[in-house]
């Protein structure tokens, strides 16, 4: 049978500002990846979308991110493994917090932005962060880019590793993301980036930029909630997995 | 036998920033108050700072603040009970992280400079304080001004009081501390600030700024290890407690 | 000849967070209030809202605030003059580089939220705020609450004031703004909010929430620019002011 | 006749951290480079730190950062030249309001910490800083690396420019200064720096970390002040610069 998990990025809103339509996607989704404080979010906006994610039985992970507010953590940081280390230690023991409280048990670990950019290429750094989570609760799940560095670190620190596909994006032939800058780097078309999807999980191929075919395997498929036509992307997936048989559930019962 | 546990507020350090002796009083007390990056401090320091205590054998407790780091936490905020309690979660969380990671069970909790001004005049947002900490973990210690709705709040929601003995601060007739800008507030004669202190430990008696006796409870004095003065009065104050026979231990113990 | 200003609190919005329909309710104002990244904005925003206000023609001033941005300046904090001193003279230099390199002169000071009410009521405060405007340059307007503690000090250092007006608040038989959260605090009835308003403007008269008529002077009507129905508001209070034959005109010309 | 600017970074205090000895440098250089509240400091810093410097007779100039307090500014980030030209904007108008209030001329602008070292590489970054500095006040002097792209790009907008000289550096045959991490990167010996300065001053020779000679032209040399020996040293090199007849005066002076 066929499995997929949906994540999505949660909890991003700050004190009167507020971004993603949260109560929507979650019913719509099975992994809520939750802002720390960071780069986004507050204690007042962590306590409602753990409440929300429980309410609505989906589960739980930490979001964390680099310390830049103001860049909402895409802008690369010259952190160091140590510091990468303690900022997702800090983040983890921050959301878990809520989750404790509210008798949740967290499920996952997502680097935010430029963090998880960052990790999916430096060794070292993504050692850093894996050894945060192990060392905080040896069960969590790191979810991290399909062919990246954590993928190697969170296995090489002996955690659980759920793989990540991106529907609205492009592969280069060594199965990393295509630059948002080169041409080409977005799947615009919402029935080609379904297909896709469908084509990765069912036969673990995908076709990348340059033609030829790749493989790839992930345990979760990326979606976003923040704004209606993100929404209706998310009601349109959901519908043509469950037409092609693929069940749709997360990850603490995938892996 | 007399027993009293000897605090401090530690790892208040930031960034480039270095603040107190804190490897230098860290074997001279028994609970640490470990400051949680809202008023101070950030995951390095908060790392460095636990295992310190834990390789000195003393207690850690989490020293959550306002999020006010150009204030120092030191000045009162409208912030509401929902927030306080948020904030406390928070601040609970990510200190916890850095013990888990270490082994360490985490002792009490302890407000700081406004936010314990606060709630020691302010029942509504001491309960919103003492929630969290129930809510987080019921076994934690709360560490409160010996006479404030803290202590009160902290006891109505089903948790344990370590009440807190200032040695340089001068008492009203009403247990409270006399206001700073007041003349006479502070204790600043050392051997007076020691024999007062131990007259609170044995005869739970303090002589008020009016010049009357009154009752005064407290499991914990406060000391500080900001300067060599303060430490060389730290040595002062144990080696009387010793000659008095009063046993310096954890709260743990003494509770 | 009847005149009026109408101003509204602008450039709110915050890194990747949007606030404020800033770009349709600027050609409808004539006097913009700029946050200066203390409260809310940052940099980037600063840049754009001098912009968009230099090209649509209206004044810009300065809208400092606290340094509470999660809670977006409106908590009250124990700031003392000296510091509110300094946090203005900051935020005005900050503001005013962005006015400097467009040509743009800044022409007012409102303080937002929190400081604004405070420095309504408490004088050492609004004091401080006035001189550092003062010092800063004594050409500036301050624009504050009609009957309260900054009018005077302003006056008191030697700056010139335009008094405020809230279209949307009942006032107290003394002046003051009846308390959000008393009953009948808030002017909902449109209608009647702009008949009050022209009432104020031509007979300088409010009827107070007690049911009697005080007097009242206001140089500025503030008005709302964060929705459509708000945008609507000024629309249609502008379409009232013509009709009554009251200009509307910035600060600058009408003082 | 010889002539050389001495520039400190100063007034890097923040809240209540205290860092440098400010009082004890400022009558020992011509120039301070002043922490603008991004990187390092606070409004209340900002107003002492200028008032030292004018009661002191010595030239301010504005210190702009990142925007990472944790990491002293010292942190590489991926800022864009708009970003970055924003930022320097803000925090030039930000300190010069102190200086305005007091009546001090901003003499010049010199970069901080990452800032400094990614615009002496990458010359769009450079053009962005440099443009903020142009638009705000032309007449301002941009203090930056010898060899660097900021130099550059300052001319090109039509800048002045004081170049800077690191005593406590080695350079490269290409006048960059030697990485840090490489080993010769430090000039330990203080004899050795003073010597190898005043041969800059004098002969505008350096000789590189590979021994050739290269040639270097730096109209100021930066200095500490945060430590004993740091201003032990700046008593030192004052000393020999005056013995071989070198006058130390503020590059508003010598440009």
């Amino acid at each position: 049978m066929y499995q997929i998990d949906l994540n999505c990025d949660l909890g991003e809103s700050f004190g009167r500002y507020t971004l993603g339509l949260d109560e929507q996607v979650i019913p719509l989704i099975t992994s809520a990846n939750v802002a720390c404080g960071y780069h986004a979010s507050d204690p007042i906006v962590m306590e409602r979308t753990v409440r929300l994610a429980k309410e609505a039985g989906i589960r739980v992970g930490a979001h964390p991110g680099y310390p830049d507010l103001q860049g909402f953590g895409r802008r690369n940081m010259d952190v160091s493994p140590a510091e990468a280390k303690a900022y997702t230690m800090y983040q983890l023991g921050a959301l878990d917090a809520f989750c404790k409280a509210k008798g949740v048990k967290m499920q996952h670990v997502k680097p935010h932005g430029a963090m998880y950019n960052m990790a999916g290429k430096d060794y070292a750094l993504a050692k850093g962060i894996a050894e945060a989570i192990y060392e905080y609760d040896k069960d969590l799940i790191v979810m991290a880019l399909a062919s990246g560095q954590l993928v190697q670190a969170a296995k090489d620190v002996g955690l659980r590793v759920a793989r990540e596909y991106f529907t609205d994006r492009a592969y280069e032939p060594d199965s990393s993301l295509v630059n948002r800058r080169k041409e080409g780097a977005m799947i615009t078309d919402e029935n080609e980036a379904i297909e896709r999807a469908i084509r990765m999980i069912k036969e673990h191929k995908v076709r990348a930029v340059d033609g030829t075919d790749i493989e790839l395997h992930a345990e979760s498929v990326c979606v976003h909630g923040d704004g209606a036509k993100a929404l209706e992307f998310v009601n349109k997936i959901r519908s043509a997995f469950q037409a092609e048989g693929i069940r749709i559930c997360s990850l603490a019962e995938l892996l």
